[in-house]
Parts: structure tokens; C-alpha cells; sequence
């Protein structure tokens, strides 16, 4: 029996890609998230798409775990991202670095940096 | 005209509070935060609310300036919870203090801790 909060992990990333094609295509991310999230046996409770006119998307994935977050902009050629999974019952500071490492490999980045949290 | 990509502010915190009805009620919670968009003049894209069996809630709040998060734990007394606005057009920076000030004050926190990024 768990008695005590086991903090989670919450890694932040900014990415740069010339490749714009992926910062704009929202439907593509979503194809890689939910393999992810299946891949990883996480839980997606919702999640909410949209586009904007400038052609950037935002989505933000509720899963049982916490959440997942990115916001793209085609413009700047970047995009931020959030992936934080909670340690309850199970360790899954492994998913969440698998999942930036997909995120980072799926937008072509030229450069990216990320922080890690502990929370 | 606007040629450079301003980064956003992110607050990242985390609440210990006693009263745990505030961290398993989340129509009260939603209630404040959606008082708080409107007050602020932000813009809701969509939602994802949901219960748990331990009476904690998660919430991702997707807006047009990028998100906010939650995630309560009552056994544990707490909860962390992300603000995150963009500056994309206006600068957001005192919205987003406010939102988390209104978050920290709702739940009646003992203690709390917060972390700033800007990204």
C-alpha cells in the first residue's frame, strides 16, 4: 500500500523545425500521440484540437496519468511542448522521456531544449 | 507588425491544503476558472474534466493562448496545477499571476510552491 505522494515527472520542451509541414499538420500528431499512449498503456480520458488561421494547432491530452500539451508555431518555426505523468501506483518517468523523445523525432527538430520537473 | 516570437509564461505550482472538499469538487473549480477566463478576457477552445474513484479531479483547459492544468490528490492533500499563456499579440504575464492567484487562494492552500518559465 502506497502512504506516501511519489511526485511525478513533468518534462517542458521548445523545438525548432524548418520542416512546417508537421507544425501545421495536427491530424499527423495525433496519429503519433495516441500510438504512444497506447504503446505506453496510458489512459486518455479527452482532448481538445484546434487550428488556428495561421495554420499553428494546440492540443491538450487529459490522461489519467496527467497530462500532455503543445502549442505549434508555423511562423517561428517552433513549437513548445508538455508531457507530465504522475507516479501513482506505477513509475513512469521511462514513458515520459519515450514520449518527448517521439514528440521531438516526429517535428524534425533542428535544435530543441527541454526542463525537467519533479512534482 | 510582429517578427519575433515572444515567449509565454508558464507557472507551475504546488498546493497542500487541509479542506479537501475544494480538491474532489470540480464544478466549483470550474466555476472559478471560468469566471477567470472571462474576467480576463481569454478564450476557452475546449475542456476535459474528470473524476476520480479516490473523489480527486483532473482538468486540462485548452485556450486559444495555450492551456491551464490541474490535478488534485485529497488522500494526499494536494494538488499541482499548471497556467500557461502565450504572448503572442499581447503580453500575458500579469493574466497569468492573476489565474494562479485565484487557483492558490480557491483551494485555501497551507502551503505552496511555484516555479516560473518562460517559453
Amino acid at each position: 500500500m502506497i502512504t506516501e505522494y511519489i511526485k511525478g515527472l513533468h518534462i517542458l520542451g521548445e523545438i525548432t523545425s524548418v520542416e512546417t509541414e508537421f507544425l501545421t499538420d495536427d491530424i499527423m500528431f495525433k496519429t503519433i500521440i495516441d500510438k504512444a499512449i497506447f504503446d505506453e498503456s496510458l489512459n486518455k480520458l479527452g482532448e481538445v484540437y484546434h487550428s488556428f488561421d495561421n495554420k499553428g494547432f494546440t492540443a491538450a491530452i487529459c490522461l489519467t496519468e496527467s497530462h500532455i500539451a503543445t502549442h505549434t508555431w508555423p511562423e517561428y518555426n517552433r513549437l513548445t511542448f508538455d508531457v507530465f505523468l504522475s507516479n501513482y501506483q506505477n513509475n513512469n518517468d521511462d514513458k515520459t522521456r519515450k514520449i518527448v523523445d517521439i514528440i521531438i523525432k516526429h517535428f524534425k527538430s533542428d535544435s530543441y531544449s527541454t526542463v525537467e520537473i519533479t512534482r
